[in-house]
């Protein structure tokens, strides 16, 4: 069954929902973050493991990779796990590529040397944009465990390169919207989700229309509103990381 | 990698390590509990269905299902989710069955009629116990789930009939341990879990001997150890569904 | 073993490979076509079913659905079929979520009424830009289909609204390109594909960074450059469907 | 269809059903077993290979695991195998788990040195009891597997420590009753299976509250009628052992 | 490990092996046989199910299918279970049909009404010709179930049509043999498998060069010497069935 | 849906379809061939590997194995993909075996040395006889791949020893055909491929009694047609090989 779940409260549509980053929320991890995003909750681990893939062996470089999750009954109605529908979920196989790509551009590989970190994002409750908090609460746990590495004294140098945040943007109603709640994607005309880094330039782009095609001037002032949303977001990351 | 966790610290072997039972913890469920006992910490959600297993088709009577899973590291060293792994975990398909088959005792099947509740208990974090923290955590998301349906009028009378809850026991170095934590799991000779009612009588018993098998006079050890930890968490229960 | 492959002979990185679509090349399918772009060839059947998906029954409106998939030496090397490797292939699966979804913008489904188009994109041999050259033949394909069911007497008008194709862009040693073929997307900095209509607004719209993160103005001129191989590639479809 | 199948005929519900252990049944297996015990038959062979699981490797110590499965029509109703129904049987994971744990007690994994004894235990016919014949019979086959790797001349000393076996016992009807057969099974308040050894202490119990909890004093009840069960079959595997 | 098996004694390689059929052999199944050719057995169960596959639903018409499959250790070497390699063993399957294709041969359908009648054939022990023994003791098994729905009144008439067996050929070292073994089939340069009806008709003929490609004249030679193994198969077949 | 496709047009049931073998139709494999028989069309690619399976490693000889689907839409109603459906197609597993076995007799696997040869015949559009024209038609892609092995200096000697084609015949309402369509193999009563050498002689055999057993007169008149057939086909092969 379905309960209702009321509107989010939010001051202006052009606005983030309230964000909220903690860490050091597995005391088995290396890196860890819980990221509150409005509604919507994901616990982020950053795991370090002594190896990489096949494909890297013997390089000297290290590797990012990320699996994403959603608890059965994080959504309004409950879903069925994967090991027992017996089949992928190919929209989580899908954002995992996605979170997997966006995280390896916050690293030096050759500084992590032969090392592979796994952030795993498993969303506890959604309400929009669970993607998009996975990388940015992911991006923390992973500077976390990257710092673990370095303390430990296995690596060197920081290899931390820049920041990464992501957020949603959208057409709802005719109005460009930021951070999109549940409500807000299942009525936009256009869906957006943009990947960029601290210094303001793109990671990923992918921008979707739902039921209608989009012109460049729209395209425009969602980039916009994504690359100020963007900015809030890596200012929160820092300040988290800096407390302890 | 391992990070060094330091061992539990407990007044005595003798106590349950500190337990807290939170509800309400997920917006969307129609009854949740977060327990933490000890270092483990377990999310349980419960969620109404309109429906019945074909096996009970039209019979006028409800169901109980559990299941139980770990996120990828919620322990020492991460394991591989089953979706990527391709095939079943059957420890936790064992818990699975253990848990619904337990939490199936608290309930009448009558009262609750066409409705099946569907708890889900997710690992967040393992330090030894956690199928049996699942169960008693379980409990109250399962309480609270019915409470809904009583409230919403789609039930009667409440279905819960009885209060259950779990606790682990063991020998660990020739002394009788309550509630082990992952260390004292590792080294124990005999290892029990216990499921009982709130008046003292047994829904489940599962004793196995890891190194050597034991006696009459253990068990009976054990057993009264196990009654004793029921109690003090059976309470818990009931003081965390008081709350609102 | 991998057979050395030259590059295209292509006039200008700002221009489209060769292209050529063929229809009719499926004496089963509703609709078919087989795309060849550069060295790329895909062979597209669109399947008309007489029924929709389950969340869609009862509601009078029709679906399109699409399946991309790889024959195991349409590489440079031999990939192991997905039903021999006991697990999904992902990237495959978002692929074929892509090519579903655009497709989508291209139909009205009340006038489609209750029957599903099934549009199969099966890659023959891959040189780069497989799955653009999929939305670009597949819309022929579907459109095939559309036709059919019309001349067929099963839907009234044509439920067309709108040619969709796509194409690939991206930054290659700092330059802007169109079209990429395998070699060139190997060593791109930036990879886009562009799904777009005939009026010159997007579908979709999928930028990566794959070493370096772009900026505003690289991803106007990438804009610019896919909207010109765009409107080459409807006008070719248009042809094509004027052949009989 | 269900053929009706009569009740065992039991001169008493506080006896064992007729157990018969046949040895020497599979001429490829190094141990071999058919044990029937009332209508219950279940093959059991034991084989050895000259490897141990990974986690094992390079330690010098032997290992035993087990494989329970019942055939199609075993059971009063055929029931889908499990290759065909494309998911894991969690009830013969959970079963198999039961019997490896329980043999793996009964060895000295030292003595028997880097070999691991596979255990299969099929099941011709069911009527009640297969976990607990499985063990039983398993045992037998066991042992004749190791004692074909002394007489080889692999392993140079017996690595049985001891003998153990299993039995269920049950409240049904507010009655304690020994070697429940299905129909007993089915209508149960309380099942237990009971792993001892031969010196009359636990290697495994479980005991399951079928409709009712259950008390300390029916739990005491039915200890003593699985101990007194357990030592006719310790000596039904002697007397089988001791032939030929 | 292997344990070394001596040849079988055969008086001659053109006469079979020694065959025993025996009934009555699971007290649940409708129809059941045990078939022992040589060191070959075979278990054989025939189920009844009230209801056919969903392509001859309502049409008045029944239907036969088979399963083959080996225990794990019928073999030398023990072999992995199907449902713990996760995937699909396609002898098994390829073996499944052809029983199941020879043995629709000998039944009437529209006699048998809407019944599915699944035969079972579970390899206890393997020395050569599991295929062959398969059908021969599953028709036996499959003329007993078909006798159980005339005397359950829920046929009216045999649907039995014709007997059918089948037998293995095959050269070896130059020599047409009749039946045979595991030691024997290794060793062959052709290896045919023949089904045959009571009238020395055809139903399946499949023969393979293992090495060396085969005359015309071979095959003439293998095809009568296994029409003279059917016809005292045959024999063996219908003098079990009149016991009892 | 189905669309209505005429009959072959064939002078005569005793002469093959209208054959068609065309080369290098893909320019990653090291051999191809694109075979169309009336107007089944079989696109046959041969990859050459580095490696031998495992049960065949440092032996010095290599291997040929092949793998056979057919795309969703070659039929005349859409299939599902494998991949989709979670289960293996076991037809398509038991044909790939034929087709590898039936290849391997065409090599000396001593001449080739440790290379794998992996032939994936792809049916695009089916009509019959898809297994026999992967084996014709694998068999010229074979011959290529083997060829640029010597002429690549990796294989001293021509591993090619004699040619294999195949051929399906069946009878069709009382008559012998040679080469059936799809219609024709819906009503045959008799359905059989053969594998046959260019000197005459039998790879495999098949033949199974569709409604009605066959006489050994029925068999000899079909074998007899059947070679008619392979010695056109060979001849085929051989012309299409001399080219370029």
């Amino acid at each position: 069954m379905t309960k209702k779940v009321s509107r989010r409260a939010k001051v202006s549509s052009e606005k983030l929902r309230r964000v909220k980053i903690q860490r050091h929320v597995n005391r088995h991890a290396e890196g860890s973050a819980l990221i509150e995003q409005g509604n919507t909750r994901v616990l982020c681990t950053a795991s370090v493991e002594n190896r990489v893939p096949e494909f890297l062996a013997g390089r000297g470089r290290g590797w990012v990779t990320a699996e994403y999750a959603m608890l059965p009954r994080s959504t309004h109605t409950r879903s069925a796990r994967d090991s027992r529908r017996g089949r992928p979920n190919s929209r989580a196989l899908e954002i995992s590529r996605l979170i997997g790509r966006s995280l390896r551009c916050a690293v030096d590989f050759v500084r992590l040397g032969e090392h592979t970190i796994v952030v795993d994002c498993d969303v506890l409750q959604a309400d929009g944009g669970t993607r998009c908090a996975s990388i940015t609460g992911g991006m923390v746990a992973l500077a976390d465990a990257l710092g673990w590495l370095v303390r430990e004294g296995k690596v060197q140098e920081d290899p931390v390169v820049r920041f990464i945040a992501a957020v949603s943007v959208g057409m709802v109603n005719g109005r460009a919207v930021l951070d999109l709640c549940y409500e807000e994607d299942c009525s936009a005309e256009v869906d957006m989700n943009v990947v960029m880094t601290d210094d303001g330039r793109y990671v990923e782009l992918q921008g979707t229309a739902e039921s209608e095609p989009f012109t460049d001037r729209q395209l425009s002032r969602l980039r916009k509103l994504a690359a100020s949303g963007i900015e809030t977001l890596v200012k929160k990351q820092k300040t988290a990381l800096q407390k302890k």
